[in-house]
């Protein structure tokens, strides 16, 4: 599936150079079941380092969470296996990542992060990783091409690059860029409180140091973690921001958070179109929902119901297996005062109306929900009648190739 | 798939009766893609009745809900139509499906208790509906044929009947028989503080009105509340438990609850072993755990896991998944105590020993993970090695089928 582009504001421009703004360069390459990307900046950045929430974390996150408080120039990122549950062989292996890209590049080990993706419980092959990261460090470089291949060696069930950049006049006049490149397709699933998948942005806008977290989170929290796919929590996710701070601006305003919000939300589509055998991209919008969270919640539900997913995949319109899963969401709700559409390239049609469903057995509303959910595209819109807060989750449909995929994954 | 017995103490034995315990009746009719099913009882009974915690509830459960409060003799539940978000008018149907069941047995209205289970968002053809309604009105039986019949008029997309009953000897010798039928196939998830799916309990021991709930309620926590056949909790999961008191006790003891939780399992595994495309059951014991909490949530989290489940399918032991869903379930964990276990058939295999991983590629444990994940009935340990607690969730294989199954469902 294509990226389409929901909006280009008149302070950013959509440009072609994917991780590699100002300062910033990019190496991928393969090997056999491997891959291997390194992202490095020529100045230290300002971090923001966010993972998975779930207990179970990979070693290279850990690594990773220790070098965050250092000077950090770079990361480094192995596909083919997670290095997860990996024990004390894990946390060397991911320490020997760092170290074996630092030395090539004249740098220190602590100066880079590390992650993995690929199958829990096996120990890296070191060979191959070390023999990877020879051949990419000498393939840095700074062309939009060297974004492409870091973006194609993180991939694992991925079928397309997710890659994507920005330019963005701040109010003072100053241009930064924002980039950034994701991996994910399946075991994706969201979390309240950390992030999802693996996401590198970088920027060549200076962001202070008290800043970098919360901007990073407030775009994680309405893009990465309103994205499923299948529910399942990842031991390896982390999403990194990493600003050089070479286009000379002062501060940053919401010019810049607006655009490293767009970033993240492409990204999560991309992830969202690329799910596991999707066919179908779902999105949903919970509209004058009680509170935030009840908003996002809703929307998370919906894209998260194996029954609203299939459903989509088979084009049939069972609408009522949507208001269930709002049900159980846990989000405040009245019967009486929810509506719902869903819409394909522009037809719309209401299901139901503040609780009165029209969408029955040989209505006109039921055989145009059929024609809607024949689409390729599905936007389902829930008006929950009681406040005013919103928000949209991204998910794709549940089908025969993703029980094929992940019934056949090891082995 | 055959049930299979774990347990027949010496206090209790199976018996043929299904729900057709001492002074009930039952009957089941169908119509096309309606059931119906009357569950009868000659003498008021204690009623405790446990409903879905989805904040959209079906109309039968909310009028239930009120009959419940009164003098109850019995239950009408159909299959075909859900009779959930249908307003005002699935109101009034329901209470009609309770008063056309009263007037045909000389009772009233609000003797009877109301289930559904179908299609959400249509309304019910209540000539179809009062049509059966006579029919089986006219078939009640107190034979266990009859049982049977009632447990098939309720199934949508399951594959057999559930019927199980059994006769205990409580410790003052009088012998109390309980026997249950239940369906459920698809959108089927745990809840934690009420029922799932549709159970009728029916039991001719006398049971204090003030120990029913919180009986049921115990019963419900270890079997019903840790099934999960795809994590959609439904709108109209209802569990009722009728005790008529015809076998005379004075009170119940731990022979009657024992055998009550036996009932309540036994159903629950029937269920997952009838979900919806399943080709193999899982079961998944967490043992050691810091809580009963803890535990209950690290076996459900398993069971849950699409990735587990389409492994277990395709016969792949990969159990980096099974580690990873415990890591994300919210129990508490230290990574250097788990270990895991699978086994199938009596075979069993340690693939994490205190949080060594010992399957790796090529290794013996993995080729005997890969014979075990390969048989029709796993079951997993996971020793969290952290305390005393310890709870068994029951689950099932995610398939082609499951997606076939629910992308056709209503067109």
């Amino acid at each position: 599936m294509e990226l389409r582009l929901f909006y280009e504001g008149d302070n950013m421009k959509i440009s072609e150079k994917g991780v590699c703004v100002k300062g910033f360069s990019a190496a991928g390459v393969k090997d056999g079941k491997y891959g291997l990307a390194i992202v490095l900046s020529e100045r230290r950045c300002t971090t923001s380092l966010m993972i998975t929430s779930n207990k179970i974390k990979a070693a290279p996150l850990l690594v990773s969470a220790e070098h965050a408080e250092k000077e950090v120039y770079g990361v480094v990122v192995n596909s083919g296996n997670a290095n997860a549950f990996t024990g004390e062989r894990g946390m060397v292996d991911a320490g020997v990542m760092c170290s074996a890209v630092a030395s090539r590049l004249n740098l220190s080990s602590d100066n880079f992060l590390v992650a993995s993706t690929g199958v829990i419980g096996r120990q890296l092959d070191m060979d191959v990783i070390e023999g990877l990261i020879e051949r990419a460090s000498q393939r840095l470089s700074s062309e939009s091409s060297a974004s492409v291949e870091a973006a194609r060696a993180i991939m694992t069930t991925d079928t397309f690059e997710k890659v994507i950049s920005v330019e963005t006049v701040l109010n003072d006049g100053t241009v930064v860029e924002i980039g950034g490149i994701a991996k994910g397709s399946g075991m994706i699933a969201p979390d309240l409180n950390h992030a999802t998948m693996l996401c590198f942005i970088t920027t060549s806008a200076y962001i202070p140091e008290n800043k970098i977290d919360e901007i990073l989170s407030e775009a994680v929290e309405d893009s990465f973690n309103l994205l499923v796919v299948d529910g399942d929590t990842s031991t390896n996710d982390v999403v990194v921001l990493f600003a050089n701070g070479m286009a000379g601006n002062r501060d940053v305003d919401e010019n810049f958070t607006d655009s490293l919000n767009f970033v993240a939300k492409e990204l999560a589509k991309m992830i969202a179109k690329d799910g596991e055998g999707a066919t179908k991209y779902i999105e949903a919008t919970v509209k004058n929902a009680a509170s935030l969270e009840d908003a996002r919640k809703a929307a998370r539900a919906i894209v998260g119901s194996n029954l609203v997913k299939t459903a989509v995949f088979g084009g049939d319109p069972n609408w009522g297996r949507i208001v269930s899963a709002v049900g159980y969401s846990g989000c405040n709700l009245e019967q009486d005062k929810m509506s719902l559409f869903v819409s394909e390239s522009g037809r719309e049609v209401c299901l139901v109306r503040k609780g009165n469903p029209l969408a029955l057995d040989s209505t006109e509303e039921l055989e145009e929900a059929e024609n809607v959910f024949a689409g390729s595209e599905i936007y389902i819109t829930l008006d929950l009648g009681l406040g005013k807060a919103e928000a949209t989750a991204f998910g794709c449909d549940l089908t025969y190739d993703y029980v094929k995929i992940n019934s056949e994954y090891t082995t």
